[in-house]
């Protein structure tokens, strides 16, 4: 299948490679065109000079770029991906964006005659590299089925919640779950610290019960050691809080402990943790109680 | 061994007869004298009049009661167990209390000659009943080394975590991280009903990545179809955080989503949730949106 990916930073470079030793035709663009010639230089395939070349004649077009405002300029700016797609093609959004992002996406797709899915994943870098991300989709079940035989390329798992919106409406809702787990955790192993406990002996006793969770598992360790490193960064996570927020005030969904939450990552980033992973709020708990983190 | 077990509650009740059912020689001690004949209609053993009838001449004294103030009353106050208990006992406090309490009781039990483990447990009613409690531990080595002894009876793990408090230390530490857990949970689910999205669909595809957890996968089901009787209590909830909170003034931890989401519970119990389970909070978010939960 001839393809198009747009975006190829931490995550969309390796989807964009799993997609080319899938055997597909791949065309990529890349704002920073350094970056398109590693790739070519790695997998193959052909770089292009804009949104517009890379997504001409392709059957589909991937993208994967960072804020609503990226990805409107690489589909509806000029030299955009839509402009130069052909009726009855495909756009498979994995961008993280807002779900009115997505729907107006997927009325300019219609207009023109081709399908749109929005993609968001989860999984971070490694799910990336490893081909086992998480794929959360909205669009027209038509839409989604052409999607869903090309995800096996880098997904562990995908699934269709809805229509156009719906794949971003549900990395919102993995967010603010995300977001009340690590402060209740930063706030937990802060006060254990406080307490001049252990914290890998506490961990260890509660972490098979009600207070689990992958968080607790996976992060505990790095952040007893005050090491944030795991990709993921507040920069990103404070985009996707915000995502949350305004849609939040237009679906009248009532989200206190995530404003608040975001109002802590702010704090982080005055920290100096702008790069740090999203666990880092333990970080702040540690500066709040000492001075010092 | 010669027992005696004080506070025949929820999970009182079932660790006694477990404790029978071992082998040793039971005496028991409620409140409410028609529970504590209730149990040894069922389990055999002896009820007393007061604890420190139960506690003569034990080898061992359990206690599992509610408040610090009840469980003052049981060990210090008239007609107390530890009035009656001999240099050389163990008292094992399985009550979820302040740690200030469990270093009051140890230093009481050292000048009586006694040994004092503080252990509050987590596991639920459920884990009372089949014997597959946690519990986090507080005390002297040795006297963790008699009361693990005795454990095995209805426990699934247990540890030491450190000198009388450090049992109690540890389960608010439980406490806390379930709180930041339940209530980005609620938030995450409430916005996905706000959003449109089916709950189940949405679990079903963010519970196996960062967003997981213990209250995720066992309480999404019940949260959605606003059932909370799962036991464990908002007003039982609300006097572990306020002891969560009492501790953080005393040992300097910031706390700042566990206090609001205490607040949260006192909005639950206005909403008339005192006996509903702590995933109530999802009600609480649910109401906030629609005027109803």
């Amino acid at each position: 299948m001839k393809i198009a990916f747009i975006g190829l930073g931490v995550m969309g470079y390796p989807m964009a490679g799993h997609l080319k030793r899938a055997g597909h035709d791949v065309t990529v663009f890349n704002r920073t065109r350094a970056r398109a010639d590693k790739w070519t230089a790695e997998y193959g395939g052909v770089a292009a000079a804009t949104p517009a070349l890379a997504a001409k004649g392709a059957d589909a077009v991937f993208c994967c770029v960072g804020r609503d405002a990226d990805l409107a300029a690489v589909t509806l700016g000029e030299d955009g991906a839509f402009g130069a797609m052909a009726a009855g093609a495909l756009f498979v959004d994995h961008t993280t964006a807002s779900a009115n992002m997505a729907r107006e996406l997927d009325a300019q797709a219609g207009q023109r005659g081709f399908d749109f899915v929005d993609a968001p994943v989860s999984g971070g870098e490694a799910g990336a590299v490893n081909g086992k991300l998480t794929i959360m989709c909205g669009g027209s079940e038509a839409a989604y089925a052409r999607a869903e035989t090309i995800f096996s390329c880098y997904a562990r798992q995908a699934r269709r919640l809805g229509p156009a919106g719906a794949g971003q409406l549900t990395k919102m809702v993995n967010q603010i779950c995300i977001a009340g787990v690590l402060q209740g955790l930063g706030e937990g192993l802060s006060f254990a610290r406080a307490a001049g406990l252990d914290i890998e002996a506490v961990v260890d006793v509660i972490s098979k019960g009600a207070a689990q969770s992958w968080q607790m598992e996976n992060r505990h360790k790095t952040m007893a050691a005050g090491h944030y490193n795991h990709g993921f960064a507040v920069e990103w996570m404070r985009k996707d809080l915000g995502i949350c927020l305004d849609e939040a005030r237009r679906n009248g969904a009532s989200l206190p402990a995530t404003a608040l939450i975001d109002q802590f990552y702010a704090e982080v980033e005055h920290m100096g943790g702008k790069r740090w992973d999203t666990s880092s709020l333990f970080a702040r708990q540690e500066f709040t109680r000492k001075g010092t983190s």
